[in-house]
This record gives C-alpha cells, sequence and structure tokens, in this order.
C-alpha cells in the first residue's frame, strides 16, 4: 500500500513538473531553450556543510562528506564558493566546479540560452535558488537570493558569477530576462567573479533586485522563470570605439 | 556688479546643461535623440496648488492662476492627473494636457525616443521628476518619484501613463531603458492611464523599481539618464497567436 501511494506521488511530482516545463516554455516561447526546474534551499552559511542545495527534482543524490583540506599556504588555492555553506574547503580554481557539484550538489547545465525556473518563491528569507551554467568554454554561477535587507521587506537579488578570475569574467555578458503579462524586466551586466564573494555583490545591489511586489507580478503560481543568456562581451569595444 | 554677477550664473548654468546633454547622449550614443533635463519638484499633493513642478531649466515661465470648476457632475470630466498637488480642476480628457502645462507648468516634449535626464538625485523624498511625451499621436506622463516606502530607505519608481483612457493605453507599449558602466536595465509594459491614480501604480511596485545603490550605480554626477521609448504594442497580436 505504502509502495503504491509512494509510486502515486511520484507521477504526481512529474506530472507538476512537466506542467511547470510548459509553462516556462510557453513564457519564453523559445523553441529548443533548456528550461531547469531549481528548488530553493534555505541558506545555511553558519551551520555545518552537508548536502542539501541546489537539487533539481529529478536527481538527488546521496553526496560524499566534505573534503578538509590541511593548512598549506598556496597562494593558487582559492576558497570553496559555494554561497549557502560555510565550507572549509579550498583547492585550485580548475576543480572549484567538481567540489560544487560533489559536494555541494548544485546542478550544472548546458546550453547558450537557459530559463531558470525557481519554485515556492513564497519561502521566507533567507533563501537561495542556485544553478551552475556551462557556456562557451566556461562555467557560471547563478544565484537567485531572498533575503531581507531591510527587516520585514525581503526582496530577490539575482546575480551571475563566473568560476574564473576577475580578468576573465570581464570578457563576458550575461543577461537575465522576466518576462510575463505584457511586462519585460532586463537586466545585462558583467559577470563578477567568484573570487569576489556573493555576499558582497548583494549587499552592493549591484545585480538585478525585484521587491515582492514586482517578483509576484513575473511568478506564475509561485514559480518565477527567468530567461539567461551569455554572450563574450562587445560592450567594451563598442565602449572603446566610441 | 549684480547684473554681470547674474549673467555669469547665467552662462554657468547653461555650460552645465550642455555638459549634461552631452554626457547624457554620450551614453545612449543615439544621434538625433532628444535629451531632456528636467529638474527636481517635492511632491506637494497636500499643499496649496501653485506652479513649481517640472521645470526644464531653461523653461520658467508665470503660470496662470488654477482654474477653480463649480460642480457640474458630467460623467465625462476627469480631476486633474498632476502627481504633484491635490488641485480642484476637473474637465474633459482632452483639455487635461493644456491643463498640465498652463497650470502645473508640466512641459512637453516631441519625438519617438528621447533621454530624461533627472537632476539632483541625491535630493530628499519625498521628490519627483515629470515630464510629457508627446508620440504616436497621443500624449503620456512621464513620472519619476522617489519615496520611501520602508522608513529610511528611500526607492526611485518610473512609470509612463497615457493621458487617456485605459483602452487606448493598451495599445502602447512603453520602454524605460538605463545603461551606464557596462550595465544595462530595461522596463517594457503597457502603459496605465492617468484616469488611474499614479500614487497606487507606485504603491502597487508595478513600474520600474530601483534602490538607492541600483541608482547610484546608473547615475553620473548625481544625474539619472532614463532612455524612453514608445510603440504600438504588438505583444498583444504575439501572445494571440502564441
Amino acid at each position: 500500500m505504502l509502495f503504491f501511494t509512494q509510486c502515486f506521488g511520484a507521477v504526481l511530482d512529474l506530472i507538476h513538473l512537466r506542467f511547470q516545463h510548459y509553462k516556462a516554455k510557453r513564457v519564453f516561447s523559445a523553441a529548443g531553450q533548456l528550461v531547469c526546474v531549481v528548488n530553493p534551499t534555505h541558506s545555511l552559511k553558519y551551520a555545518p556543510t552537508r548536502c542539501a542545495a541546489a537539487q533539481t527534482s529529478v536527481e538527488q543524490g546521496v553526496p560524499p562528506p566534505c573534503h578538509h583540506h590541511e593548512a598549506v599556504h598556496d597562494p593558487q588555492l582559492v576558497p570553496c564558493t559555494c554561497p549557502l555553506y560555510s565550507c572549509p574547503w579550498e583547492g585550485h580554481l580548475e576543480v572549484v566546479v567538481s567540489h560544487l557539484r560533489q559536494t555541494h550538489c548544485i546542478n550544472i547545465l548546458q546550453g547558450a540560452e537557459i530559463v531558470f525556473l525557481a519554485t515556492d518563491m513564497h519561502l521566507p528569507a533567507p533563501t537561495d535558488w542556485i544553478i551552475m551554467h556551462s557556456c562557451l568554454g566556461h562555467q557560471f554561477l547563478l544565484v537567485l537570493r531572498k533575503q531581507e535587507k531591510y527587516e520585514g521587506h525581503p526582496q530577490f537579488f539575482a546575480t551571475m558569477m563566473l568560476i574564473g578570475t576577475p580578468t576573465q569574467a570581464d570578457n563576458f555578458t550575461y543577461r537575465l530576462e522576466l518576462n510575463r503579462n505584457q511586462r519585460r524586466l532586463k537586466w545585462e551586466a558583467t559577470p563578477r567573479s567568484v573570487l569576489e564573494c556573493v555576499d558582497s555583490v548583494i549587499s552592493d545591489g549591484d545585480c538585478l533586485v525585484l521587491n515582492t511586489s514586482l517578483a509576484q507580478l513575473f511568478s506564475d503560481n509561485g514559480s518565477l522563470a527567468i530567461g539567461i543568456a551569455i554572450t563574450t562581451s562587445k560592450v567594451h569595444n563598442a565602449e572603446a570605439e566610441m
């Protein structure tokens, strides 16, 4: 009996997911665009590191334990850049992606343009929605955060960070786009490097910022679809020419 | 001596204006785009009606006194739609534009695409920057408002209203664009009718909303350049086809 109940639950979940995919596709109306459903995670930055992060509803693996490194004092080592956990890991920039994938279970998606569908926008702050995006030979970290900068007034902050150096980041432009109900909001900027902390980008407000009321206008049934596109930066060249 | 001092002041003002025009043009890099410098006005909604509104630095005329109408109870009469003052005027929709121009000294600009350059963004809330925009055979009211929705945290709200009926407003799409320092923010929506109150549009947050930090990122020397474009709405048709 329990088995049948669970099966029925799984089927319902799949139908719900399918419906969300369909809705997000309809909103962006771009055939071939990958829609990724991203579930929220309560930010546990100062809690012990464990895997509860940014899983899609489909994949849920058991993570390996966090790798603790001895203090080596190698200047090429970078700390863990996961925005969710205070993790003692450090390693070379080249292995940050595999650390985020394996230890923090952050999914990675391929494609020049994807739709990030954040579910359960009503959950209380602080909450994060996180995914990695592989594009143009690099990996990017997309962070959507619900946070109360002013007590009692949660806001949504969305930004994209390059898993690379600031010099590499300067070569790209990312675009976040919300589109619903005859309203459209676009944010374009140069991604920051993950070597700069995502917390400071958000506290500086140098990202897409949404009040709760705007977030509700763009949400559909508690889910917010964000169209994401990354291009190699032409702004620099255009500005240099002017 | 006083005359020479005043002349010198006027020349300095003109040089400053010229420089602001040049900067705004450079930001938007669109040859032929009209740049309009808009000075702020403290919102005096519940103070007596007088002319202090939305004057450009160049033109400053002495306004005629407010026209008081007897209560006629004509259902076709609409109240004064000036966002700045609580004005007892009422009249037909066709004469709202001339009322706003003559009584509230709100300037009107022609052109499909204009740049609205709001000065003195640092002034304390509540402050409004207002202009009328004549385009595609209709007149629109552009309102930028600095307001403390949450005490101690001023935000900027920008919206465009059609001086016409809600049905007429549905035929248009307006776009507000900020572009500076390798960042770009675009808001596109259907304008509301001035028959709906601008205060309620702003309190609903159904407009372009900027935190102080984002407004500073897009400002140049205390002035914020907003690119404005109005088009006949194709969103409806596109959505209907989908």
